[in-house]
């Protein structure tokens, strides 16, 4: 018995998310079903990022374990001929058996990207937010650096959390635009809470279009207060980058 | 009356290119009954770049004659009410009633987007050709140097052209590669011959693998014959980036 690590990009527009649900497509399901398949046996992996409906990846990462003597870097290649053209594992490697990718510590980069400009572009739609009015990049900037650090986020995560301890550390949070009228928010964190990214998103919009002054970030975290941060911003413009695993964890 | 010119951005996977024809789903068919039903009258359409089947726009043009009294750059938000998603006008303004988009000079860019890499990304999968194979791209540079001037591009043209003067002008091409493996190629020119783009691009490729030598191009543009290059690259890498057209003409 081995323990295999896949590395997972999926365009997330048409799944109901990553956990398994009964009667929804989703990405975990699709994988397990899948690998099930592939291996003759039947196998759960276990996620490091649940990502929710209509949200993208380019390196989530998931675990599982088989008694296959397929190589474990050669699982990739033949599982992506089993899955359909919107998942697509990037990497597959043998890991520890006792490697569990919510529970040892990692650093966890998410980007939000944003299409703002007066017209959206056909092409972005998907994996982009498009939003009309004009964003002052450099007041989201001076925003996101009130997030950076140890807090209590509870003013950024949603109210349905169960989460009981709700202190993260946020490793850097940065904010640039693209000559395409892309604005990408790029958050490394060692954990988030649900919704999170997209909640810090939307009262990054809410900074940039004035609505928001940015050194008010600092009173909504102390406010500890989901109603005194910005809207959650819709799906789409999310994407899980990459983890990256310290060694001996 | 009046005519109305519009740069018209879509995703082309879902459409069988932009020339209208029975039974099919055009970008050009779109365009001619939207406006028709908000314009209230029969509007047909006549395009710059009649794009094949599954290549994409951010800045075709197509033009057309109106009675309308709605002012004229705000017929682009009008009509985006009307259209799907996936085809998005960006700019509508009035131009000079003997202005044709086919028959004035102008200068096209297209650019052709390779992923150069191991394994597919899912959210590119739409608006690049996937190729595994490692490209030289210094070599492409080298390659699509002798491509830029007026030259006879009989061999970079489809044998199912119609066109007798095969000479155009290519005023630029350039080759490079970004941060996130998708290689670029992007080229400015007068005036494109069936597929041109696309086979300049199946050259290049064969170029950056080292299947025809940099210098080789030279020699495929003497020779006059469609055989001599390599092979039409597929349409899903092709976009139609902008046409800038002079005053004056």
């Amino acid at each position: 018995m081995k323990r295999i690590k896949l590395v997972v990009a999926y365009d997330g527009t048409n799944y109901c998310g990553w956990q398994a649900q009964p009667n929804a497509v989703t990405i975990e399901g699709v994988l397990n079903e899948a690998l099930s398949q592939l291996l003759g046996e039947e196998i759960c992996v276990i996620g490091a990022s649940r990502t929710d409906s209509g949200v993208h990846s380019l390196g989530n990462v998931a675990v599982f374990d088989t008694g296959t003597r397929i190589p474990p870097e050669k699982i990739c290649y033949a599982l992506n001929q089993r899955l359909p053209e919107d998942i697509v594992v990037q990497d597959s490697s043998e890991v520890p058996l006792q490697f569990h990718p919510r529970k040892c510590y990692s650093e966890k980069t998410y980007e939000y990207r944003i299409l703002n400009r007066k017209i959206p572009v056909p092409t972005l739609r998907r994996h982009t937010y498009f939003y009309y009015r004009s964003l002052d990049v450099s007041r989201m900037q001076q925003g996101a650096s009130y997030l950076v650090g140890r807090h209590d986020f509870k003013s950024f995560c949603s109210v349905k959390t169960q989460a009981e301890d709700t202190v993260r550390k946020i490793l850097s949070c940065s904010v640039e635009k693209s000559a395409e009228d892309v604005v990408t928010i790029r958050i490394t964190g060692t954990g988030f809470l649900y919704n999170m990214v997209r909640i810090i998103a939307g009262t990054l919009i809410s900074v940039g279009i004035g609505e928001i002054q940015p050194q008010a970030v600092a009173q909504i975290l102390e406010q500890k207060n989901r109603r005194a941060a910005g809207p959650t911003a819709p799906p789409e413009g999310l994407i899980m980058m990459k983890i990256n695993f310290h060694k001996n964890s």
